[in-house]
């Protein structure tokens, strides 16, 4: 039996703010251990994949940052790895529909698909690989299979699945889809043993899938096929073309498919699952002091009980509060009540209504040949730290509007500044002139670190016109530096 | 009759964590409006000072900054004001008795203190001016006199002074100076009408208030004037000695002088005072929106109420929260419960005992010849900002363990890089080499702004070898840059 894990990376988590951005959102969030979502999601992956092979559904601002992180893993071959960039996020019958085609074309309809979201957390991974199998068993025998997680409260914030007749000591068929659920009703569901949460997590045989679409869904297959034909497929990185994507009807696998479907079964699973949707269960992670004080980075607190703290860079003090969330970033804190974590995507509605950079950026942006960090913004200059990784090349550039002083504090780069192109070590600096061709690139095997001054009347992101450029972003406005 | 004001202007104002810090205390924090309250003391002491002269007592630490905050007043001729230099705090009787010492050799026995605290908000200064001017005719007759705040409230943080005999229709003898009251009886003080809150604001004949000292606390009299006779008193710039001064014994002129005195006087005041003690305080200057919320900065309120929030550069969030204050700075944020204000100092008292920096500095550093903020500080380099004020000239020195990158981003600097020296323009950059003689000048008279990259080992502000300094700075390792 074939098995290709198919992983969804996209997703806001707007409930995680500030951590959680449109431009780094929760599955690249680093846990208290330093690891993200994203990271374990793909190692467990990885960990099913019998051909070693995974299949990303994610967009191309996301795409640097999952190869980066899927590169960790020691058993990963990146060669072997799909990455499906969707232009525009379009809800999960789409992006699964699209993934079917892939699979299909790479290893045939009998090929089963594990479908996994790449922002939960799953402990327990002995149990969570016994339970693939047994999914991925009756995925083979055509049945579209969900993940019925174990329901160890009455939870009001997910769907849930009613089992109906037994079709083995694990497995039962699916009676009915039920959606987010009163306390009242919860907790009946709960009691009656006859209900699990809906993971979002599924087992699919190609074929089977893609027939059962074929009649619950037609429009979502026909344009699916559409899309993938009328696409380069033979690259890891396939690329769909904004217009033709549009045609996917925005709709989720459960309302296309799973809700209307003949042969369906959800399989027990009693692994430790957490969708991480708040702040709430972030800080349920962290261990408790003697107070129920639960901290991450550097906090002090006085006569204060039952709060979460995760502190970044700066120093965060309570006094005499209890019940607290107190999350704090490089240009945003947030302060939120326990029981009002849900309250916290309004902010983010709010900033993006506001058009306000904290919806969307942290200070700290990641590209794809690494990162910068925004030191100061004024109106008289601008002041970054560059890092770039070993082999990466920035693009062939110039400025119209400012000119740049680069100081390498670590490392040594390769700079093209007009025709001349040197090395410069640490501790060397470069001016590179308004109006002037420029190019920085690492050609050794450490980081660079790099401070850049930049002077003029307008720092804009904007202000970058690109004449080479090995991420192709020639022509993209959006993908800046 | 000639009245010198005399400012009180030291103290930590720990309460007002994070923005009031040992290296920049409560008198030059902002408010709303942008002011200090050290400027707004300053300009209250200028309109009743006679002479044009104010004698400022506070530390070298403040001494340019109080400076350059008296220029800011278009009449302050800045050669005429005393400036009495403390190498340590040490209680009000000791700074009271050195300024009585100053205006009595300036100006006579018969010369009038007005003493002020420079954290104090006063309000309604035509009430204040007239009721300096009845309390200093009091002083004239011989009376220790101090200004009796009428109390709108039963307040457990001041100390309470009872009235007895009336001398005139504005002021009595005073009966008894009480501490800090439980509630209870604060609340019968208030209604009794007999008594008012001690301000900590006195008016004193100089002759007479030395002669009482001589009877009440001749120790600190006696050693003030060993202090004061062993200093070169000629200068604007008083700077006493440290053992010397270590002699004079740290007790407050309440304890050392009004409570033990016989002619003492309190006038009744009724212009509106506040001592901005806490937080609670600072927030009742904030206009508050429908939902009890005060907000200066950047803020989003969502479901919240009474909460008072100091945004700096950063955006604070709060969500389904009541009666919180949250107080944002660059390198710490405080989050305490409106009650429990006067827990913030057990977070500064937390801090010292760890000596950490946020007890003391800011990320922004004030220095004789601007400031400057530190925009990063990592280990392979540390970046600031700096802002060097017209006429103003760093200190000719050498670093042993850095190198310096300096790009000007606005205005012209004069530097000196070895043997050479040279202006700098607005995007020009300089590269100063370790072990490099090296100085900083603002030739000009517009404010430079640069950027400095350091890069090395080590960027303590301890490796700084200083040859010259205008500021007298050579054998200080305190004042550093």
């Amino acid at each position: 039996m074939k098995i290709i894990p198919v992983i969804l990376s996209g997703g806001a988590g707007t409930r995680l703010w500030p951590v959680s951005r449109k431009a780094y959102p929760k599955p690249f969030m680093q846990l208290a251990d330093g690891k993200t979502l994203a990271e374990l999601t793909f190692d467990r992956a990885l960990d099913i994949a019998t051909e070693g092979e995974v299949v990303t559904v994610t967009s191309r601002d996301y795409y640097f940052l999952c190869k980066d992180i899927y590169k960790k893993n020691k058993k990963c071959d990146i060669d072997k790895q799909s990455f499906l960039l969707e232009p525009i996020g379009r809800n999960t019958a789409p992006a699964i529909a699209l993934a079917a085609l892939q699979v299909q074309k790479a290893h045939g309809d009998d090929a089963i698909m594990i479908v996994m979201p790449s922002d939960h957390l799953i402990k327990n991974i002995e149990t969570f690989n016994k339970t693939v199998y047994q999914a991925a068993e009756l995925a083979a025998k055509g049945y579209l299979t969900t993940f019925g997680i174990f329901p160890t409260a009455p939870e009001t914030g997910y769907g849930y699945i009613k089992a109906g007749q037994r079709l083995n000591d694990h497995a039962s068929v699916i009676e009915q889809f039920v959606e987010k659920p009163s306390l009242e009703v919860a907790e009946a569901y709960v009691s009656s043993g006859e209900y699990s949460w809906n993971s979002g997590m599924f087992a699919f045989q190609v074929g089977s899938l893609i027939e059962a679409m074929q009649k619950t869904a037609n429009e979502v297959m026909t344009q699916a096929k559409a899309c993938f034909d009328s696409t380069d497929t033979n690259n890891s990185q396939v690329e769909f073309e904004l217009k033709q994507f549009m045609q996917l009807p925005d709709i989720s696998i459960d309302y296309a498919v799973m809700e209307k479907a003949d042969k369906r079964a959800v399989v027990d699973s009693r692994f430790d699952w957490n969708d991480i949707g708040s702040w709430n269960a972030m800080a349920n992670l962290s261990d408790s002091d003697e107070a129920g004080n639960r901290i991450e980075g550097k906090a002090i607190t006085v006569d204060s009980k039952n709060c979460y703290i995760r502190a970044g860079d700066r120093l965060v003090a309570v006094v005499g509060v209890n019940d607290l969330m107190v999350v704090d970033t490089t240009d945003a804190v947030l302060i939120a009540h326990k029981d009002k974590s849900q309250g916290v995507k309004d902010v983010v509605q709010f900033l993006k209504a506001k058009d306000h950079e904290a919806a969307v950026f942290h200070k700290t942006v990641h590209r794809p040949w690494g990162s910068y960090t925004i030191l100061e913004d004024e109106d008289d200059c601008k002041v970054k730290r560059l890092i770039v990784k070993p082999g990466q090349v920035l693009s062939l550039q110039l400025h119209h509007k400012r000119s740049e002083h680069w100081t390498v504090v670590s490392g040594t780069a390769k700079v093209r500044v007009g025709d001349d192109e040197f090395l410069l070590e640490a501790n060397k600096s470069v001016y590179i002139p308004v109006e002037t061709l420029h190019r920085l690139e690492n050609p050794t095997d450490t980081d660079i670190a790099l401070i850049e001054v930049q002077c003029g009347s307008y720092f804009g992101e904007d202000d970058i016109e690109r004449f080479e450029d090995i991420y192709g972003r020639i022509d993209d406005k959006q993908a800046n530096t």
